[in-house]
């Protein structure tokens, strides 16, 4: 499928999922305006002058990605530890002087909710974010400040909105979070949307190129650890949006092990996307890197452009160039990137029995 | 080549790594032995009495994975978050109430090395374990308490060294971990010996059965979030014995959207293995995530088995499986299981511009 053929691809995508990408950085910036009107209505009496020592963000998908943003983005400034959980299960260490936000888009996710309910006993200070469902309605009910975000988006479309609602919740208890920074990240963003917008030709368009590059091809993705979400988020979108297959590994560790599993794969079937490392130290380490792959015969070697200077700027314009590359990609193998069947077909699945075992609604608050 | 046929076996493993597999329930068990022996020898006046907040396990590639294999075993149990830091920086949060134990097995890791003089000087609550090296000196010249383990060894045959002396600093600060119950995992190991080891015939050996059903194809292992330990070793272990491609992901996050990047995989050339479930919740997802593979067409799905009651007997026993299951991988592609060239040609390259940059050994207190 040509990347050019507008009307056809506008056929591909029936459900608009382009709309979506290209309202990102507005989405964004809408939020955080809303979001302090939204934190003034909260009663969060109960939660001043409390002691934290460490915070945890419950969720998975699309919903957990702005937590692994967070731990990013502040990685070198914060003074406690921050962990994302993507479990049904809360980690034993959390009580009472550990900070939960329990997020999913939809507010239906079993994993969270039940996550949810146990920071609820804990007595943890706890908070959530959701576009309603059920974690708005336990979480009015029990008394939980809860941040609403805007509704009917695909869930991984939703990162622009739940991001700042998150961060805002975590400026106020953790004090290395800068909001002005979000706003600078928004108008990076910005210049990658018009660099790579649905309506600039493919000859300028390097996203679009980028996708034609890769297309048939297994894509891996390689980051620092401290840019480990741009890395997951790419693969993620490359999954949900283009349904292929992709890994990601965080660097230095994948030269002590997977650079030797590199070893049989065939040459052309595979392509290397590398996220730009922070320091001269990681451009070292990538340089080598990139030496042993192309000693072993690969070729399909790729760079995700990185904007900006501050750490969120970078993350936020590399993962919006992904989110453009895994809808492009999506579109020149002419699928539809919104639909996601195997998901939808898991969480029917899982939906009945999850309810039912870990008992969650049969619980008598409810 | 044919799993039975010995002496051209032998012939292929020249360094002997079957020896060092087949000597790591004994590696545990001596190394319990001796820990406790080095350890009063430690002068831990210092330590006394101080607080703890957190744990950060400092390391990379096969010294890296005991903190993983810690850090599942007692997610349950533990009342403070233990991270592993995978990187050459420490975490910011890392301070006076952290404890810090840097693991590096050759004692010359360059990212251990400079996250273990970060801990230095922020008075970190500090140990470190290797078998000599750099990190040996430095820690001696620094009054750093310092455990040596077996010397010898390729550094991801010294997990059965490494992880008890990380569990006995540990056993000092966090009550949760039992270490007679590492003795238990011994003895689980021994059982999958028995059924695995090299002696014994392909037609009664699981892991050479399943060697000679993956070959050639791209293995791809999940397990939960609580045992993802034994997913990334047996990943690593395909990486560098096999040196076969390999990937790993957890549950229930895969569900959320790997599941929807299978749709294009080309269905023969790859195989799955899962890592059983601890609960019924547990055993529902992956039975509703392997449904969904094979109404995909996938018919390579494999189980990895798992012994015992306790959660580190599980967790040892089913990487034990996957260490035999990668040598005679490695054996059928008539590849040398210890020779990792990759890894050192990246070693080579990267050593001098990290000592170079890091500024680590230009530092006057060496």
């Amino acid at each position: 499928m040509h990347l050019n053929n507008f009307s056809k691809l506008n056929e591909i995508d029936k459900f608009g999922m382009i709309n979506f990408i290209e309202e990102a950085p507005n989405y964004l910036r809408l939020t955080l305006n809303s979001i302090k009107t939204e934190w003034n209505s909260l009663n969060l009496k109960k939660y001043e002058g409390l002691e934290i020592n460490n915070i945890v963000i419950s969720g998975v998908g699309g919903s957990a990605i702005s937590g692994d943003i967070i731990i990013d983005w502040i990685w070198e400034k914060s003074l406690i530890p921050i962990i994302v959980n993507r479990d049904y299960r809360l980690p034993r260490f959390a009580g009472e002087k550990t900070l939960v936000i329990a997020v999913s888009y939809s507010g239906d996710t079993f994993e969270t909710l039940t996550q949810f309910y146990e920071a609820y006993k804990r007595k943890c200070i706890l908070f959530s974010v959701s576009s309603g469902g059920k974690l708005k309605e336990i979480s009015e009910k029990l008394n939980i400040p809860f941040l609403k975000v805007k509704e009917g988006l695909p869930p991984r479309a939703a990162l622009p909105c739940l991001l700042p609602a998150i961060a805002y919740i975590l400026s106020k208890f953790e004090f290395s979070i800068s909001l002005s920074e979000l706003e600078a990240a928004a108008n990076k963003m910005d210049e990658i949307k018009k660099e790579c917008k649905f309506s600039r030709k493919l000859e300028e368009n390097l996203a679009k190129k980028m996708a034609l590059n890769i297309i048939g091809k297994y894509p891996v993705i390689y980051a620092f650890a401290n840019m480990s979400s741009v890395a997951r988020r790419i693969k993620d979108q490359i999954n949900e949006n283009s349904k292929t297959p992709a890994k990601f590994e965080f660097l230095p560790e994948a030269c002590h092990n997977e650079v030797e599993g590199i070893h049989s794969l065939e040459k052309e079937n595979f392509c290397f996307l590398f996220v730009e490392g922070q320091e001269k130290m990681e451009e070292e380490i990538i340089k080598a890197f990139k030496e042993v792959l192309r000693e072993n015969g690969f070729i399909n070697i790729y760079d995700v452009p990185v904007k900006g200077e501050k750490k969120i700027e970078k993350i936020l314009s590399s993962i919006y160039f992904g989110d453009f590359l895994s809808f492009y990609l999506s579109l020149a193998s002419k699928i539809d990137p919104t639909i996601t069947r195997n998901i939808q077909k898991y969480k029917k699945r899982i939906s009945e029995e999850a309810y039912k075992l870990t008992n969650f609604f049969t619980h008598s608050i409810l």
